[in-house]
């Protein structure tokens, strides 16, 4: 993601975190003091979100040092040492739980997306997110996605075509639906239509979709659906996709399969800053 | 919560989704079609969200109607219709997924938290929120705690004094950082000390603290901890609690227990859009 | 476009012409008077932002009636009547200049593009915007030049993948970089190269270019490049096109051609407010 | 113009062409690297945006370093190198665009006003631009228009007096409107009125108008103006006045001629980046 | 001023008071209950503010009904009632501080503004402000000093000239400053010249000075300068300027006096929200 | 207070002061010109709101220096050196006037309190401030009562709990409004009742009130108040406190007096920018 964007939402967390100071510090610290702490894992995982979490303290402070030992997407251990902050040690105190706030959600959604996308190695199945993402959070949840070996679906409503069922009604029909989509979206986004049964399947194939989702089917309609197509679309798996039940749409021959649970329902990875103590200024 | 403040976040969430416009649904509805759609939940749980969930509508269309078959904290069935939606077709299509997004985080978070604060019934501890909520969603996460059978601990650093270990050291101990609290913070704070063993208590007791956390401490000596405090400060536990671990903790008899996961890592709850379909304009 | 998007760029144009007030209308007029105004067409042209003309008014005050007796890309003739308003007159008189700046620079771009699309009738060959738009009107750009007949390209750097050679130079060849995409871009997006050359052209194609762009190549070039592909990518010429030049390069076959000219030198379409007068309220 | 207020529509540009990230250029280089680039004229013209052209990119990252060669009103050659850039080649690729846009316009603006205002050389006609300046670029367009040779008229409806038909019917005559704004408008603004014939010019005059604007009047009545007025007040030649038609103007002797051709139909100056090759970062 | 100028900084100010949610009235009215009840006064002054303080309501909730019973500039006497407020028994609570921090410290600006200009009655001296304003207060307490019958200096640095010593240093002299402001500025401000003494004074009248500001002269001098410009250019007399001394500044006949005290310092008047009580609804 | 939070609102009050530029400074000074100026006290008092002070320039341009002689909340003379800047000429003036609005404000302020605190010296009350804040000056305002030697009472409406007549009212009573509270808000904030006689006093003590404000009662009901509660809360006194009346108060006995003058009514403290001259460039 790209700073100037991350910027915006990072200050407005901040915001919701202090609306004046932080009182409990400012109390007893009245003074600048130099002082270093350390960011550590405390759970096996995927690490992400290291420089969003710099960020939170540069933007308190751009004095404050962050010293990064690990990288975005890396596999991280239970007890190592992510990073060293050096920095006044009010801002160390006041960006803590902001900064983790992030990298704890993103780490977590980073981790779970590894394990699923393990899973499905050795297929020639793709994982992908959804929109399914928390509010003000895609951008850096579509990131951990990627980070953790997963691939992004469309960003938005604007950047990605999907035709579903209403949209197919509203048009009139899957070959009016796409007629209607290629004439009106730039032609730089593929249209994907949703289907239900290999009848609108075939119907999509003949209306020029790019990618065809197979939603809440069968894994035996699913096969027949990719023979049907036989390369002449991408194929989606969609509807309900877990950790638990991934394993049998692998059979299913299908180019991508989408999982909402990624950005939804990921636990947070247990990360935290150990160690604060006063430093010497040089 | 208050609208003003949730409409600002909320219209954020909506230009996250909608960059320039829904390229899908402008492609095959070009005019104004009046249509109705129903919320179905899909999933037993909490509900929790329903104003903002009609917010979303609201601010794309001011003149969609959201009639609300359900209340914030009210049970609900799997199947159970909670709302009817009235309007522009377009709207409930490009409204639909950050509306959703919305509500079914904030139901799954009341959910979990009415499970874990069912399992605290017939003691007297309460059960707790914490700052570990998703960043700028804190304002929505805090109220289905709520929700979901749950109390507030403090908002932010600015309406809450919280004194760890960084701050006692920094003050020279307990006694001067509950002291200078006192001093720099408004009376209307309670003072707040985080201990980790009896002798910390005592001290934080002394100092004339209002609430004490007793932090990661063993049962036994939560027990010894409850016991010498005897009523002169309110008690929080906390650590690590979740849904499986909270029965242990009831035994030690604190005032209140914290939780974080109650916010970072509930599921959401499953809900939708269902039979979307055009109604005749009067 | 969506009119929350609209909405937050037409209030900081209405700032940029209004400070504190606009003093010489409240100078004259401390009181309402209902009034009614007509918008006036002087040139002959395409029509395009009546729906943003009519936000302009409606924010400084909702009340305000607007009567549009045209569309967004019909043609209107020098003399005609395209709407008229009733609503507070100071009103009127502050938001007639916001309002009109955008509605004949829209028009003047779906003008010009729409005189530019009438130079590839009979052709197969569909003329494209690009990002060359003035800053923060993008959204009401791109909008003028689908009103006036043409097709959008991408709406930013975000949703469309375009390999110039720079990238390819960076990736290390055009193989490279398709690859690169391939792997690091949402598969919704179309990837497009930048050739300059035959050989480009033949390596873009076997990359698996999905479109390829044959940059300020000559007519009889174009040519070839075309045949080569044969159909299995879509194709672009660009490169200054103009009203001017653009006759020539339909003879090349390609499927598309882009002008930045649309958006970056398109004349205005002359429109103005006429005949205020007062209008007894009712 | 200050660049407190420039940076914020600058970031809100940026915003606009990078809702996520550049992926084009994130799919094909990873790190960092670093890079030079040059900025070159493409048509003989005057060069005006070079601080906003340097704000795009110091924005993305402060480390970009852009060395100007030339400075905001020179007259520059096609070929002419006005700047180097050297930083981040991501950074210089995800900038170009946008800083391009400002500058492409902002020069074609004061290549545009130099041209018309070389027409007035001689004469003591001065040029003026008007608000018909593009919704969010007024503060751009303006400073370009004095970069060109140009002078402003008022800024926006907050710092300038300007009364026309219906503020003089509304106040019931242009005694009455004069008097009006003199009692409601600050004392530091002229008051200026705008006539159709003599009588409402003597009007002006008696009731004490500081600026009388000929409107739409032939030059034969603008010379008689002129020479009633007599330098009692200062006058103003508007009405659909271009680079065509300007010379005849000259010969009515008015102070000053405004022109909203010049910010509202003035075409881009070509500009362009390149030679973008990697440099060895010391 | 402008409704929607008022309206972002009216906006912030209710952030600035309601964090999550007022905690105190949402913890016992728990649903909407109709109340309603009266602004009352409770000094003799002059009001304003009212459309603001009507913004307040209407921002919280657009139901609550404001029936204005005065009119923005009146007198009023202590008791006397100035509004009454019908809405949601929350909103009214809710709302109540801000709506009254806008006009109590309006009214107040407005009522010493009259005490003042009350003291130039029968003079030809007319009272200024200066932009000695509160931070972000400014469209607000300008408009104050206009209700309390001053008039308006500049709003702010760009739509008034100003040259002040360090102006006339840098350019090299009066002479030369004034020649450079004529050159550089809008033609529609007045140029205004600072000086200490009747040397200054006679070249800023030279110079073609529109406005002279006599700064910290001597009623003496005052009167000398007075004489000597004899209606060439506009007087201004600045320098603490108060209620108390006041009175000796008309002997010198200068047009204008200008009072940083009427927006600085000026005491609030005393108003009040009586008599909540709760109305059936209809 | 935290920088990001107050920067936020100065660039808001810069924005407010410069809508383009600085005409009057930019008109005289083309190119960059260091200089220097110092900032000197015009009387007696308490000086609050450097930082700020400093901000202002920083923003304007990172580069200007700012050597502080003195600290918030420090007493200073008439005539004393409190800071010297260094930075281009052109910054020193456009910047002077919204930083010195914000440091006479707050050191108005801060003298103020100081003043009214001394007269509670020796006795056991304090002094506190109120929400009759400026709108969007809070964070300065109650920064400033502090360095004066005041006390900060709740910062808005989300983080403390003051239970009125009308809560009372809604809740049925004093008993179920503190139940309410106790059961509704967070338990890290104090439940404040407001009582206005000896009856209600004694209610909102059994109810387990922390804080009993006694309003408008005679300092004879105060003392028997004070007596009755006998430690078992604590005792705020409130109701048009002011330099004058305090002195009456403290024989009351109370914990805290509140007063709203403090921020409502305090006149500036006056300082000014003396002797900008040029440095040399080194």
């Amino acid at each position: 993601m790209d700073n100037f964007n991350a910027d915006k939402l990072i200050k407005l967390a901040l915001e919701e975190d202090i609306t004046s100071e932080d009182i409990s510090t400012n109390a007893v610290m009245k003074e600048y003091k130099k002082g270093a702490v350390s960011l550590i894992c405390k759970q096996d995982g995927v690490i992400c979100g290291l420089e969003v979490f710099e960020r939170v303290f540069k933007i308190l402070d751009e004095n404050t040092e962050v010293n990064l030992l690990a990288k975005d997407g890396e596999k991280v251990k239970k007890g190592q040492h992510i990073a060293e902050l050096t920095g006044d040690i009010r801002v160390l105190l006041s960006g803590e739980r902001t900064a983790l706030n992030y990298l704890q959600r993103m780490s977590g959604i980073a981790t779970y997306t590894s394990e699923v996308a393990a899973l499905l190695k050795g297929s020639k199945t793709k994982l992908l997110d959804t929109r399914k993402t928390t509010p003000n959070m895609r951008i850096f949840e579509k990131y951990a996605v990627k980070c953790g070996g997963g691939n992004n679906h469309r960003y938005n409503l604007s950047d990605g075509v999907m035709l579903k069922d209403n949209h197919i009604g509203a048009a009139g029909g899957i070959k009016q639906a796409v007629a209607a989509a290629k004439a009106y979206c730039s032609f730089v986004h593929k249209i994907e239509v949703e289907v239900e049964n290999l009848d609108m399947c075939r119907e999509a194939l003949e209306a020029g979709a790019d990618i065809i989702m197979l939603d809440n089917m069968s894994v035996e309609d699913m096969k027949k659906a990719v023979k049907l197509i036989n390369g002449r679309a991408l194929t989606e798996c969609s509807g309900n996709v877990t950790r638990e039940n991934i394993k049998n749409i692998i059979d299913a021959g299908v180019d991508f399969v989408s999982s909402g649970a990624l950005t939804h329902s990921a636990p947070i990875l247990d990360l935290s800053l150990k160690n604060l103590h006063p430093v010497e200024a040089q």
